[in-house]
């Protein structure tokens, strides 16, 4: 099942560009998905296999060479789709290799299984080629037939220029779109890059389901259980709905609030060691990275409150329990008055309800990747702290204007325990209150010369503040 | 109306990159916007002419060269702002364009007007010449006025890497960002390019409009005919708003689980022969290149399906219905209890909608090209494979909560037709069922083996289950 | 607190990429910031400093050379973190600094201070080396501690190409992405843009405020004082929701044809003048450049204005007039019939609305960088002016479904004024029927024969309708 198999001399591929000669060594799946691709965009190509004889089924128009020696030298571009721990017999081919581009498109199977990145490694072995590592990060669909959605852009480095252009060009012509990542030093990333699933969202993501989990038995123990216990009565469908619409804002609110608890940490750790060029501990530093993706659990959850907030009228429950009202209200012939009091305050409360879920969608839309891309830091920070925290604000004072009056009644502390809606407002309000002494003008005016590292850089010159010296 | 009319010595531009002299080839509309750009950016700019003595209004400050031999030698980069029928008057300026940058800005009327791109055939007649494409995806307003929304990204390519630097430089002064698209043979692409309409929306277009067209009157038949016949009530205001919100979704289930049928498709496939390297057929490759398109499609009509939903209690019918209802319970002195597994089946069916909408949002964010560029494959896969099957789940189920057990009812089979939700669930729940059959761990098993190559690739060597060999 | 202090040899960078020596000029927080990134980067680094014995804490590992030139001296890149106002001391550095790659970081407190860039003044002060600006637009967090969401990008100019490669190198190997913006010309735009916070919103936030403004004092006046005035009714709680209601889309629908309407007024002035080369008066210049933005107000005022809507029927208010209306019609033994036309005029009107939405939306998320730039300028364009004149048109119904014959009755027009969506048709009507106007077959062919520039460009010629001459 092997193609031709023929000795191949040195070809320059400068004169026709259509044409140029490429060599991939290897005739796994990799190799094969590749070399398809590359013939399709108009390469001609020739593979370097341990088994030239017995290697499976390899794209039409293509070669495999009698040897590696001879594969290697028939081409200025080599791309090496075997696993690093074959990369031992291109030792031997070193005078081969020399002044060649080596394209290292591996992966490992788990992170860290060498101390040495697979592209570090193979220039240390082959140090007359020019390694690139470059391609590892797509799909192996991506590399047989093209781009496709996260499979747009190919990541290189290495530590030759022109080495990298030459494999850009090629990039370039596969319809990628290519992004220079530096050095050879960045191999590294690049070889973990593709293991990583979320890495920055597993302490957001088990905080949101510790704290769902939380609260969810909360509610339903003060509520279902404690209304069967008490009163025998079976509320359980609240479930499904009431509850759930109780758990998400508790939760968002949380989470929207320890995305500026850090901060506020930070500006407190500054001011009480003078200086912004200590570290933080780091615990404070994954919470502080970790920030965007806090916001974001809390925008997903304040959107699904507001979805089961409105579907509240089309409820069989609620529909029920209104025309119940509405029933009892005449068999009992009673007039209730209208409360403006009521209405002003349930009014205000939807009010800011909506201007805080717009402002939050603002903050949301403004992290996306394109649109902070074309905001200056100056614009970035000032939606993401000014707005950012005047949507605390407005939430929380939505959340406030939820409980009302209703903390001064005891019948609300069921078995002894506050309503959930309370536990949730002890975070928020202590970052606003924090936030606003750090703003009173005498601390504000310390941190900010700390923070433009004024402090103690040039103490004899303490009158000019400004970033540069 | 033409300006001064000089012949020009050849410039060196290089002493002082500010007052870089350029060259335009034609004084139609495309060049004269051109030109005032350019003159705009600070660049000296002299216009080659057939008619250097009557050519129309251009921009202050340029100057027409007696013919395009001196125009074409007192420039090192010429834009060709002519029509290919009209390029032939290049052969004779050959000596004069040699080792010149020759920037082709053209477009086609038509596609597939010529066998070969303007750009090549252009290479072709002035070997001598380096020929670089682009600028020709931008309108005339951005090439006149500078970026604008769609027009921030130049396009270029051409087989000299210094040639398209020299572009690059310009584009870049005069505000656009660069995007390298490769070698020549790229141009037909970029030629294309500002010809099409949506080329990927036509199929799952008019696939929407089919199915929307199909079950809009399915339902039209079914109740307002229906209704007038059998039962003389005229109930044709619903079509507003209560047939669109049965529609909506019906297209919106089908939509979506028609983006993960090809995938079924093709895993079958790939099981039947065994290996992943034979092609699919044409029409398989084409329904799986317009799944994120048809799935697009399908979150539109859901979001469509939220809105209609959380409307219904602002309608005038269904408050007057609701009133309707109260008032004969009173008259008529009854009383309904309530009923709990009522409440649980609709909160339920609410509640499902509501995450299923959550999912889906989820999964249209993450196909905007900003967020996937950010995501890589395996994050992507997740998302859209995994979190993509579980909104199709959830969505099925609420459909099948909203049904519940109405299917046992004669009554639902007006006229001897299925309600209409019936027919949109036969589609997911096959889709479904499929899934659940390839995730068997002996099928996933083989599967799994086939789409790393590994079945006939290598037999001798199938114990390492591996990518690369 | 100063490093060791020792007089450094030039180094040659190019055996070890892994060790470059790179320089640093100033020791402020910018230097300190920048330095202690650099050395994480794995760089050498050695500081120049007016008092290199008094400066402040350094980072660990670097050096502070004896003297400015002996620092030159030893590096090959040299970052320069001091302010503008200090640069002559450079001038007696000409013979160190020549050759060197120069990087100005720096920037002003206000725009304007200086008749010249930052940079271009330096690379005067310095003619033999090559300045490049690079750095300046990111924050001091992001120098010090890598990119973040809006500080990924490093937008770099300058004269020489290789001068300019040697800073991208470095700031991709620090992780940021570099975007090339030309020419040491584009630096004042470079220096200009921290300093800006959303130059392009200040119109169209004016306008904003002051529409909403006007037309909430407008409703107050005639709802609130109105009814206080005339029925002694104190109805002020409505002003959280509903007159909030009232507002938000009748200035999103003014916004909205504010949009299209320059674009109707640059085509009639295109045709009165026969030419589209005279520009536009300023007004209409500044006007056309922020239609983005005023449609992006209009979006976020008409999402607000469907929240608000679709709360009511959870408002307080409106559940107890609903019971009331009930309870009255059962005490007075009433029956009010079931009114089809009225059925038809709601569904209609809410349908339009859902519909206008959700184009609307489709129109928001085409304006995303990252969608519109994967659009042909075609397709953007058919997106934004036909799907807009479509939305435009169906909210324009919208809103006149909503008022329906009430222009009829007197008692709408309170103390002789006219309701506020009245006042808010006036705009978008004029639009849409002059846009009528200019769709007429006579009036169209005129403008695209304009717009094609040939009108008067090529009078003898004029049979050919097309681009390019």
């Amino acid at each position: 099942s092997c193609n031709t198999s023929v000795p191949l001399c040195p070809v320059s591929s400068e004169d026709d560009p259509e044409q140029e000669l490429l060599c991939i060594f290897g005739t796994g799946d990799l190799g094969r998905s590749l070399g398809q691709r590359l013939i399709q965009a108009g390469y001609r190509l020739v593979y370097g296999s341990r088994r030239p004889h017995s290697c499976g089924p390899l794209p039409p128009g293509t070669q495999v060479a009698t040897s590696h020696e001879a594969a290697a030298q028939s081409a200025q571009l080599i791309f090496l789709c075997v696993h690093r721990e074959h990369y031992d017999f291109l030792e031997s081919l070193t005078p081969q290799l020399k002044g060649k581009v080596v394209v290292d498109v591996s992966n490992n199977l788990k992170r860290d299984l060498y101390p040495e990145a697979n592209a570090e490694h193979l220039q240390r072995l082959i140090p007359g080629a020019h390694v690139v590592k470059a391609f590892n990060t797509l799909s192996a669909w991506a590399l047989q037939n093209g781009p496709s959605d996260a499979n747009r852009q190919v990541y290189l480095c290495g530590n030759r220029t022109e080495a990298k252009q030459a494999v850009a060009e090629t990039a370039t012509k596969l319809g990628f779109t290519v992004v220079d990542r530096g050095s050879l030093s960045a191999a590294r990333e690049l070889e973990d890059s593709p293991l990583q699933l979320f890495p920055d969202w597993r302490l957001p993501m088990r905080l949101t389901v510790g704290l769902t989990a939380f609260f969810f038995l909360y509610v339903v123990i003060r509520d279902v259980i404690y209304a069967y216990v008490e009163q025998r009565k079976d509320i359980s469908f609240r479930i499904m709905v009431s509850l759930a619409n109780k758990v998400f804002p508790i939760v968002s609110l949380i989470m929207l609030s320890l995305c500026y608890l850090p901060g506020i940490m930070a500006a407190c750790l500054q001011l009480s060691r003078g200086t912004k060029y200590k570290r933080f501990p780091d615990w404070l530093d994954r919470w502080m990275l970790c920030r965007k993706q806090l916001g974001l659990v809390s925008l997903a959850f304040a959107s699904l409150h507001v979805l089961y907030t409105l579907i509240i009228p089309i409820r069989y429950y609620v529909r029920y329990r209104l025309a119940a009202i509405t029933i009892s209200q005449i068999r009992e012939n009673k007039t209730t008055a209208f409360d403006t009091t009521m209405a002003w305050r349930t009014d205000s409360y939807y009010s800011m309800g909506v201007l805080g879920f717009g402002l939050f969608l603002l903050l949301g839309i403004s992290s996306l990747p394109s649109v902070s891309n074309i905001l200056s830091w100056r614009e970035f920070s000032f939606i993401q702290s000014k707005l950012g925290y005047l949507t605390l604000f407005i939430c929380t004072f939505h959340t406030y204007l939820y409980g009302w009056d209703k903390f001064l009644h005891l019948a609300s502390y069921k078995w002894f325990t506050p309503p959930s809606y309370m536990l949730c407002l002890i975070v928020p309000s202590a970052v606003l209150l924090l936030k606003m002494l750090l703003l009173l003008p005498c601390v504000d005016k310390r941190l900010t010369r700390i923070r433009q590292g004024w402090e103690r850089a040039d103490p004899e010159d303490g009158t000019r503040k400004s970033l540069l010296t």
